[in-house]
């Protein structure tokens, strides 16, 4: 594919930087200021994310309310955690050079502050909100205190005591942490402009420069991250050698740098180079956080030839390693990819940041190519995925995702530190607590998934009540508000509120599911075929546009060579998967006891969707296989049962659950 | 139940003891000297093992080729890998004042040098076999060097440099290698008489007593085997100390004397007290081995409840955590039991070692309940499992043995150390490299495993070409020859070569799967009830009894419960599991694309069996999951395939391989 040039220039900040050197030229200036908001801010891409700050998310509805549960409560249950962990008190710790002594956590404990500083800076950034801004000042001295002159900063080696810098690439998470911070400091500058913290990161990037150049260390981390700050921090100050430092790391990957493990080292990349592999592997989250900095380097170095290897790679991960929910990695033992078609239910990892990973790569794809279907993923990923992972309240989280729980198990205990990632209710933190820092930091930048813009107009990917004001790409104003209850209900009505003298492109996405959408417009009812319908035309202000997509609840199959999940059917709605409850079951019975009669579709019953089945009685053998087809089955209960989204179970206390229910 | 105290003596050994001192009294001298060259000599049974030198396997033959293998390669193999990878060298560096520097493999490197002499030690006394004597010799030599003078024996603990004795119980191991040095010492003593490996290990043995009775630590190893130990060389020297000592470690368990850790106090079954368990769970080879202990105490102590208990746990896990070959462990991460029902076939673990500790299990139940169907697990689990573990060759080996293969993989170099558990293809010798030494001592006393005796008479547990003179335990001698081509025919022909002038009753088990078995004994015959046949009568010299097991191939369905396999049937044949390997499909295609077609029963032709089927050319969409139920499908080819005993797969290269076929 070519890469369109729409956005040529290095990306500045939102607010006016303070001292920032921008060492390329830019083609418009209104275009920085208004992409300065951005998590993420291609040079170059076919549609340009719009800002945080123009996109105003409402109160309510399914994501306006959790991105209000994330400011009310996670961050602050997230800071308060990394306080009593001890992991913010590692920088004090070696400030008043206490360590190693007193450190606490694991080696990545430093890239938890960072995340977490990242998220207060998208949240004040996004909404004003100013609850976080003396915590993130608090943060900046502590973190500030431990920086080496060198610009080295970590908590964990090169002290009397502790292992040698970069003794350790493998496992020691160095570079990972440095990943982290440099994304914080990108959010802080794009919302604050630049302070120590961003000056801090400064002297973080130019010391890894000059560490793992061409003349330096000829290797890479264990856990891909760096890239991604790398990049986004060179887009950010214009410094092209952070960007050709990102380069270089993913150039060296893939060529055995690293040790060889018991895994293989298919669990770092370093297998295969990044352009020559064929499909996802190894640990999701490093595959992930990978595959989307080759897109930021594809699209920097304008090369086509990565940007379609990751493409290709991420067909076949879609096609072959992911869950119905979305969610990516087969594997507890090394929280890795399984082989095609190896995606076992009741062993589901489905890492909570191997979602919001996933989400990152197939926005940067969506960006760099413009294709809907990444549109469709983001979607998947955050309904059953990234909004399954919190709880309510937003202070306890699940940091794997199964998807078949066969027993109630009762091993958390709130308000303590849990040792297990996976575990029935959802914890409130854990030992390698990634997964909370992650939610908190993704939710404070949520409204920047919702929207693009090109040159000719708008494109709406998720749907939420918001108002969405921007400049489309060539300068003009362009606004409208959302209504809609998406997706209880599938109807999203677009007001326009600002509009040029012009004609603008308005794109809607159809998600796949969604056979028979219509779209009405001036009164005029079409029909919008999956993918994404245009309207392009002179729009007036209070003119609407009017998507309904079909929300029948709807039985999916799977891929035969699924051995997991054959005889199953899982029960869908609209963008959300469906699970049943053993709560929801007659008393005593075991979710793997119901089966489900397919020539009964799926039905809305109240608020909810219902489907009919048998909840049979096993017959109990002494030995589980058998000679003769047909098993001997005790009583039968013809049974109605609720069905609810897969993102709020586990939310009435211990119990079982399947997504996939069986058929025979 | 009730015990039946039919040996209530305290097992001597074979050959007239040195020095032993024997504290309890036994009741009859002969059996004493029969019982010696047993690995398992209950003081109290209801079944008695028979000795090793009382049978004489067949050199041809299934289990009579295999054993020869071993003595003439495997236990060679190991020994030069043991030598090579240092963990014999960690002795010598010990006595050197070399460690740790020169230490080399895990915590429990010392143990594999125990598990190997203990394999050389059953060779020599089950055969006379002369070859190890030597090497027997010097491994005594250089791992008694390492003893320390109050007789604690480590090579990775206690020095200047390394961590301190029991400083780790968790993971250290130490205990655990007792266990084996204390069952390789049972088998020295049992063989040879006393030594200075014999006399090494009762300084071990009240090192143990010493430190970690009642007054000492009170807590437990984070792997069970010293139980076993202890128990064993208590029987062998009549110390009572030694018996209690492993009752004491039984009945510290499962109160949480050990740490928390990231899979939970269950992996080394510290969640929970052996006998208030309803299942086994944690670490398959842990809890195996606990459960193999728990049975010996529960004997040696005239503890039924106990006993109850574990044939409970071990029922429920026959029944709702065992795979078809009777593998158990499903799960990689932790190398543990899944919950009931988690049995996915492309990620079993299956570890060969936990196939082995099943069948020390099922063993020590059918000694103590004489309940035949122990007998089946044996069957099932050493040709499902322990022999499909090595090459035909005796050099290499599985260690995870995997039910579904579905990549060819070829990660193995033959020749070189492995670091990985799974793999496609059998390795050499592993990082962790438990296993091979494990099989090289089951096969080395594996005519043990044969047949038992009570005060009527003998029991045929497994089928096999030999020569069995024996001593009733009423004393009375009976002999008989086994003549069978047997797995491959069902035909099994005893002839009596020796016999008492009184009734003898002799009884011959009839698997689970044998339908329609007969008995034929004096022209006449009858039908043999699966279970087992009992024939009571006055023999002659030359009196045969043919039974005959119908060695038809059938299907196997699991039940429902099992998602991993549901859809999917396996094919057996007698005791044997069989599998579809690849390398017999019409070239190109992959197992999974297999559909079997189950109205055709599976057939022999030629000297294997084949099935008839359809390879389907799979749709290839870009999203696995859909919403009609029948599937798009490209060609379709029927054909019929051969299928081959799941022991022998991987034998022709790197391939794919299932044992579950795809129905639908």
């Amino acid at each position: 594919m070519t890469l369109d040039r729409v956005n040529p220039a290095i990306d500045p900040q939102h607010v006016a930087p303070k001292d920032l050197t921008m060492t390329r030229k830019s083609t418009s200036s209104i275009h920085q200021a208004r992409r300065g908001m951005r998590p993420v801010a291609p040079s170059v891409s076919r549609l340009t994310p719009i800002g945080l700050t123009e996109v105003t998310l409402a109160g309510t509805g399914f994501w306006g309310s959790r991105v209000k549960v994330n400011a009310d409560a996670t961050i602050q249950h997230c800071a308060s955690w990394l306080e009593r962990a001890g992991w913010l008190g590692n920088f004090d710790a070696a400030a008043a050079g206490a360590l190693p002594g007193l450190r606490q956590g694991r080696e990545f404990a430093d890239s938890e502050v960072y995340k977490l500083f990242e998220a207060m800076a998208w949240q004040h950034g996004a909404t004003g909100d100013d609850r976080y801004e003396e915590l993130a000042a608090e943060f900046t001295r502590r973190v500030s205190a431990a920086q080496d002159a060198d610009g080295y900063l970590n908590t964990n080696f090169g002290r009397p005591g502790q292992q040698p810098r970069y003794s350790d690439l493998e496992w020691g998470h160095e570079l990972y942490n440095f990943g982290h911070l440099l994304q914080a400091a990108v959010a802080r500058a794009r919302t604050s402009g630049e302070d120590d913290f961003v000056r801090l990161a400064r002297r973080v990037a130019d010391h890894i420069c000059d560490t793992f150049g061409d003349d330096g260390i000829r290797s890479v981390c264990g856990h891909p991250e760096v890239e991604l700050g790398l990049i986004e921090f060179g887009r950010l100050t214009g410094e092209r050698r952070y960007l050709e430092q990102a380069r270089i790391f993913l150039e060296r990957r893939g060529h055995g740098v690293l040790a060889d493990i018991e895994w293989g080292r298919s669990y770092y990349q370093d297998d295969v180079p990044v352009r020559d592999a064929k499909v996802l592997r190894g640990h999701a989250v490093r595959a992930l956080y990978l595959a989307a900095a080759a897109v930021d380097i594809a699209v920097e170095f304008g090369d086509t030839d990565l940007l379609e290897a990751v493409e290709a790679q991420y067909a076949r991960t879609i096609a072959t390693r992911t869950y119905l929910t979305g969610g990516m990695g087969s594997h507890h033992q090394d929280e890795a990819f399984g082989e095609d078609f190896v995606l076992p239910s009741d062993r589901a990892y489905c890492e909570s940041c191997a979602g919001i990973a996933s989400v990152m790569l197939a926005w940067r794809l969506l960006l760099a190519t413009g294709n809907p279907q990444y549109g469709d993923i983001v979607e998947r990923t955050l309904y059953n995925i990234v909004a399954a992972a919190p709880a309510e309240d937003g202070r306890s989280f699940f940091y794997a995702n199964t998807l078949h729980q066969r027993i109630p198990g009762d091993d958390v205990v709130l308000g303590t530190q849990s040792k297990r990632a996976a575990s029935s209710t959802r914890a409130s933190w854990f030992d390698v607590s990634c997964c909370p820092n992650n939610i908190a930091r993704t939710f404070a930048s949520l409204t920047g998934y919702l929207a693009t813009v090109d040159e000719g107009g708008l494109q709406l990917h998720q749907y939420a009540a918001a108002t969405i004001d921007t400049e489309l790409g060539d300068g003009r104003r362009f606004g409208v508000s959302v209504h809609t209850d998406y997706p209880n209900s599938g109807l999203v009505t677009l007001q326009v509120h600002t509009a040029p003298q012009t004609p603008v492109a308005v794109t809607l996405r159809v998600p796949a599911w969604a056979i028979a959408a219509t779209l009405t417009v001036g009164g005029v009812t079409s029909s919008a075929p999956v993918g994404s319908v245009v309207v392009e035309r002179v729009f007036e202000v209070g003119d609407e546009l009017v998507l309904t997509l079909p929300m029948t609840p709807r039985f999916t199959w799977p891929d035969e060579r699924i051995d997991a999940v054959r005889g199953s059917v899982a029960v869908e709605w609209g963008p959300r998967v469906l699970s049943l409850e053993s709560v929801d079951l007659p008393a005593g019975s075991h979710v793997d006891d119901f089966v489900v009669d397919t020539t009964v579709p799926p039905r809305i019953d109240g608020v909810g969707v219902v489907v009919s089945g048998t909840v049979v009685e096993p017959h109990r053998p002494g030995w589980p296989f058998r000679s003769n087809p047909q098993p001997a089955r005790g009583r039968q209960l013809a049974a109605s049962v609720p069905l609810v989204p897969y993102h709020s179970w586990g939310n009435r206390g211990p119990g079982t659950m399947r997504v996939w229910l069986r058929t025979v």
